[in-house]
């Protein structure tokens, strides 16, 4: 019988030695892989892809199969939540997520539903199991949400925003009415994820993509405080499973990120690995952090920059390796084998074991 | 005889007292304007309203007449001299701006000639002229141009872009050429810059409004050293013009950009002045830095929040006051008037003293 918990995914979550260090990709499951355009294809519609939990389960476990990633992650939406809520989820081809129903007065916030994990979304914790089952048994599975603010910026917004000047006008100048859907929203995420390590999620993602748009004020009042007040709650309801935060162009807040109580950090490539271990110390593991443009290049420059952001966070555990942002849609599949032959080669020495 | 050295802007970014907290706003002459809407539908095009030097100085005094801003700014765009080097500058409706003939390979980057000013963007040297000119004598005059790394990313991508591929592909796998174009279009920026000083600009700025993509190295070895290479020759060339860099989302390098010898700082609205200023010290005046998304809210939210920006800063000299990106489009005139007033009565007691 294995031990997933001693996994290198999960060791270096918990900032243990290991013999290197683990590398996943955040939107492994995407575009880029021929398979998941075919599993896509007979799908019909990205939504119909996600809400559908054979075929979830199956482009969730294709870069496993290709690939052999130390750690799966859920193939879903930040924006299923808010769906459950009845806002009317759709996509546009071509331009992205937007909502039928926007959520635009203090009227339309309080009346937000809080939805039932498993009643609203089952699809979602049904596909869990079912990735959890097909899995290796080693491989961990992360679930993951958007962060309160991030949903919002979409919910508010009805769909992707360039300046986010409806959501800003909101916290700005209806603050309780902001702080009531902030709220709303992370207590809705703690029950999804929550319900997610129930369904058998070995570790959790909150995705803060929109944080690095707001005024340091603004982000400490609605983004990071929404964000610990999904972290207290997890405290409580799932304590051994770890949380990983990522926020995109947040890196001056990294600090304060790692002063949630989360187990690891999400960094993003403006900011060198070694840069943010200096500034987070021994608190949390880092997650990243290449450029996903680097992966556009060629093999060589490919596994020149992957071994700078070995070597730039250094010796000693609690690294993850991971682009700084999501994969592109054009990358060359052997790419992505480069790299995941790079950062297995790095530092290890013929019997398996780190050069010191 | 009037004195504009003494102007509260330049008096600002030499860091001397001032009675109070000077103020413009990046893209002052613009869209919010229905006198500026007016002029742009008579000159047909955004490129010949820019190539139209009556028409340029008469959208760059509107703000002035409007407001009575403590400067005005060039109308005109950073891709105006790559346009001058021979690439086809065009501008699609809700497109933005696209190059007719992209700089793709070294052999074109090694082809690229360089302008000179006077005879190849003459309009933009008359237009400063006729700025000067027709300003009121105590409102100094800014002139700019993009970054070299900025401009070369429309330059290479052959307009706008979400993920600069192209662009960093070149920096990473072809550095050598990379390296030239930065030169190249660093030393026809100086050169360009220095044109419009000879031509009346009292102070002069570069936007680097992508440089917040970069990873830390290619953000050191390519936007921060070609800036650093302007700054050396304007610093030859004409000594006594100060200089405003301004990076979006290149607040992590702050202090880097203040040790290459400009004058003054552009903070966007993702880092708290009061931070900005401890970090830089008494290196270099600071400009900024509302979130221009307050503007779009209500007089209340907008007074409060520059009063927050204004207290950020703090007492003592070398603040000028200005959006952290430019004014949208969408925004009332009467907002811009809220603004002026609460900055200029900030601080201010009956004698147009400062409090202390």
């Amino acid at each position: 019988m294995t031990d997933r918990s001693q996994s290198l995914f999960l060791r270096a979550l918990r900032r243990e030695p290991a013999e290197r260090t683990p590398i996943w990709m955040m939107r492994q499951a995407g575009r880029y892989l021929p398979e998941y355009r075919a599993t896509r294809a007979k799908a019909g519609s990205f939504l119909k892809l996600a809400g559908n939990p054979e075929l979830a389960c199956e482009v969730t476990l294709q870069p496993i199969e290709r690939y052999g990633f130390d750690a799966a992650i859920l193939f879903s939406d930040i924006l299923i939540l808010p769906h459950a809520m009845g806002l009317g989820l759709g996509f546009a081809t071509g331009e992205g997520p937007y909502f039928e129903r926007p959520v635009q007065s203090p009227a339309a916030i309080d009346a937000l539903p809080m939805p039932d994990p498993e009643s609203d979304t089952g699809y979602v914790m049904d596909a869990v199991r079912l990735i959890r089952t097909n899995l290796p048994e080693m491989t961990p599975l992360i679930g993951f949400a958007g962060s309160p603010w991030t949903v919002a910026t979409y919910m508010i917004e009805g769909g992707s925003s360039k300046d986010f000047a409806t959501a800003k006008k909101l916290m700005l100048a209806e603050p309780e009415a902001a702080h009531r859907l902030m709220n709303h929203l992370a207590d809705a995420t703690a029950a999804y994820l929550t319900a997610q390590v129930r369904a058998g999620a070995d570790a959790l993602m909150i995705f803060d993509s929109w944080g690095g748009a707001l005024s340091p004020r603004l982000y400490r009042e609605f983004s990071l405080a929404s964000q610990q007040r999904i972290v207290d709650q997890l405290n409580q309801t799932c304590p051994d499973t770890p949380l990983i935060l990522f926020g995109k162009g947040c890196g001056q807040h990294l600090e304060l990120l790692a002063d949630t109580g989360c187990a690891g950090l999400g960094v993003d490539w403006t900011m060198d690995m070694g840069e943010a271990r200096r500034r987070v110390g021994d608190r949390v593991a880092l997650q990243g952090n290449l450029d996903p443009a680097v992966m556009l290049t060629t093999p060589e420059v490919i596994a020149r920059e992957a071994r700078r952001v070995l070597e730039s966070f250094g010796e000693g555990p609690g690294h993850i390796f991971n682009l700084g942002h999501g994969i592109t849609p054009g990358v060359d599949p052997e790419h992505v084998q480069v790299l995941v032959e790079t950062v297995r080669g790095h530092g290890e020495t013929g019997d398996g074991r780190r050069e010191t």
